[in-house]
């Protein structure tokens, strides 16, 4: 059984492949910094140890024996950033995989009020730990940070957790496990999807909403492209269409696209739609305000026209694009979506640890037949 | 050995007897929202589990055994209101158990800011939780919690730990424990009260001040109704009576009462005292000022007339009312009320988790003969 | 082999040596509040506990031994004065020896807003916790709190984590600690500097910087007394020197010193130069503002002219007064500094619990010939 191999993307987008090469050399920690960085391998083999971990920890003897895993080591996260959510995400991640955490998340209580640089704050802070997990309002921070601790003499990983507008690479991977999960067929679901088949083949995902100022659906667009024959759509008030450096990404990647401005009559062809709100946080003048985002959203009348196992996903948190009344239905993969990302974050952890060898030794000794 | 068991109370207020049966059903978890849905077994089986995890943990072993008892477990405390004192019991209590939790204390870190409703976030938080332990301004919102989370696919308890001026469950059980403790014979107490029998008959409790608006003391006496022949005295200003609904309850259920304005020449009668301190902060135009609190204070110079075994209760924190050179007299019961209320809470998260069977198990073959 | 004899220091100075009698008494727990109570046996002792933590977690085997030693009891970290860096040193420290902790950050959370008084909230509080680590900005107020406890039913051990601009005995202690390894001959070092040697005699320390605001620079002078045969030099601007208290104390024990003005004239002079910020925050009126700094810093220009076993130590944060182009040479004992702090804390609290006795038997058994 192979062991999750955490080296360089090699058919990264060109741009960051310098940077992805730059960031994980052989004699440093693996730092996770951006979504490019994650190769089909990769992304196979974590989706792969976040069900092992999340089948593991299901029984009482399995959840101790993954909380002795790391009971040596020590996080912090450096959450500098407002984000309940993902924190509350790795702080469960690191306490299944067993790992002590302490936590920062207001600037002003430390020493920078005395006039020290914040690169100092976190080289001292880095001494205390063996992991930075890091939430950022700075674009590419996270990425400075793991450069600056590759020249410390003793240097630990980086894990970003949000930088900016930028990067946000441990949810481009809880996406892609949600979508893995929920597009493998039944077959395969009942001894779990086997990450080796590429499942998004012959798949069409439509992408719906604000595309232009969201994250996470660039992230998630970049990761796609590393299945041949799944087909995107991107849906969005013309205003708010995704940027033409993901389409010309796509296009050089062999992926097919779509562009559309309605969903209520397209949701009849897709096998997941993406949603995600109206991001008026970043209007720059109320833009916005005259966008009818109505026609963005998914509602229980719309649910005639749903494949039979049409899965919606969604980031979270919501407003009225994703109707409450779709909760209860088997369609709604997004509470699922936010514990899979629990489980993804544990099965990263474990891997920049070196700790997925006995994970997978364990599975194999008690779970399978 | 029985274990707990965490049923409905048949012998609950009328008004919110369906309100408990509803949120209490064999097929869900244990919801902790209403004093009124514990009856005497369960509390004296609460108060027994309690008095084993303070002789287990008083054990380096025994206290080891404890902490493994949930380690397989997450906690979160949702605690918007502020309440360090509550706070710190309740993680406290959970490294007795060794239940690894995590906090939410700020609304304004949350994705709220962000346009969603505070269902979604508890919603999506629980998915990260086997327990949400919640503290919340709102009056009643612990019970729109739990009906909430019963509907979800993934079904987890909560812990009211203080909601509004409503209801603060787990400080009534506490009080019960230390009344309990206290009013217990010399006797029982080295072998530890017995909790089956009724150390309340033939006893007289003292309620004293600003009865009007404290919820521990309504609380409270709802649950000393269970005790067939204790006898309750109400003591103070006018103003600041207790509720006659309150009055009515215990009529209903056949417990003699009685109330009276003054302390000083009463407090001979009394086996326990309960002081409250003078809630201002609800004033809605500064009534309190007029009010003679003095007359409702316990002092050093009131000593000679103190019943022998006296107990002093105060659920904290004080002002004048109580007097700080009672502290090291053995009248003053309130620093183990504080304590009491770790091992309390303690032996709920247990009896919700169903782990008192062990605990009990271990009691029996290392503590007794 | 000895164990650390946690017992008033006999040649304590003599307006301190009452306070640090009446402090720690046989009958009392081992409270750290000064750094004066810290005697020449219990500071070799400590820096050798320090490092056999340091080793003993460096291997995953050990790092768990080491973490089973406390996880029965907890520590409540009562902060509230705000300081990241010493809050995730005693955290970190904490979960090295496996000790659960709790902490209380701000004021306004507590029940002080109800019209508590604060000895009553860490009364309260005590009550939860078996060890109270405390930061706060009154001085004197971690030893008022000591008293208190000992008169408390249930007494428990307090840490002076900073009170004020008086004392800060665990950050003396880590730097003893951190010259004590700078200082050590290779040979030593090969195995451990050895910590009952005197490695200070002969060698020449110099103080730099503002000496007349900085507290840790008067508590280490304290206690580097404890070594006949150091000399240590006082290099500050004239606005900025030494208090004369500490040079009359110096004198009295027969430690030889010198004042100076100039730093790039003296630096070949010095075994070690411990570097401070100018503490401009103090200021009354502006008055650092005329002071020329820059005369007191320390650059990679002057590395020509430094011993070749020159140790350079700062208490951090810094300024400009510690080039950071000096980050990557062997000089900079700084950043290990950060990280013997860690160790030094863990070391203190096993001592103050009386784990160091196993640290030592584990020590003897697998990690010496």
């Amino acid at each position: 059984m192979q062991t999750v191999n955490m080296k360089p993307a090699t058919s990264a987008h060109s741009d960051t492949a310098h940077r992805v090469t730059a960031l994980n050399r052989n004699d440093q920690p693996f730092h996770v910094v951006l979504a490019q960085q994650f190769d089909r391998p990769m992304m196979d083999q974590l989706c792969q140890l976040a069900d092992m971990i999340r089948t593991i920890a299901n029984s009482r003897q399995g959840s101790r024996f993954l909380r002795t895993l790391l009971n040596h080591r020590r996080a912090m996260l450096y959450f500098i950033q407002p984000s309940t959510r993902t924190f509350l995400s790795f702080t469960a991640a690191c306490q299944i995989v067993g790992l002590p955490y302490n936590s920062v998340r207001d600037r002003s209580t430390s020493s920078e009020v005395k006039g020290e640089s914040e690169d100092d704050t976190i080289r001292t802070f880095s001494q205390y730990f063996d992991l930075i997990i890091m939430r950022h309002p700075m674009e590419g921070f996270a990425e400075h940070v793991a450069t600056m601790l590759n020249n410390m003499p003793r240097t630990i990983p980086v894990i970003n957790a949000g930088s900016g507008k930028d990067q946000h690479p441990t949810q481009a991977l809880l996406d892609i496990y949600t979508l893995y999960r929920s597009l493998a067929d039944p077959q395969d679901a009942r001894t779990g999807p086997r990450y080796t088949r590429n499942v998004f083949a012959g798949k069409t995902i439509a992408f719906v909403g604000d595309l232009k100022r969201g994250r996470t659906v660039r992230s998630l667009a970049y990761l796609l492209c590393r299945y041949p024959g799944v087909r995107l759509v991107f849906v969005s008030p013309p205003e708010l269409k995704i940027g033409e450096d993901i389409l010309e990404y796509l296009t050089r990647h062999d992926i097919e696209y779509d562009v559309a401005e309605d969903l209520r009559t397209s949701i009849g062809e897709y096998d997941a739609v993406y949603m995600t709100r109206l991001q008026d946080e970043h209007d720059v003048d109320g833009e916005s305000k005259s966008i009818d985002y109505d026609r963005y959203s998914i509602t229980r009348e719309m649910m005639p026209d749903f494949k039979p196992n049409l899965a919606i996903l969604h980031p979270l948190p919501r407003r009225n694009e994703l109707d409450a009344r779709l909760d209860a239905t088997p369609y709604a993969k997004y509470w699922q979506q936010v514990r899979n990302g629990m489980w993804m974050r544990a099965a990263l952890i474990a891997s920049i640890f070196n700790v997925d060898v006995p994970i997978r030794d364990h599975y194999q000794a008690y779970y399978t037949f």
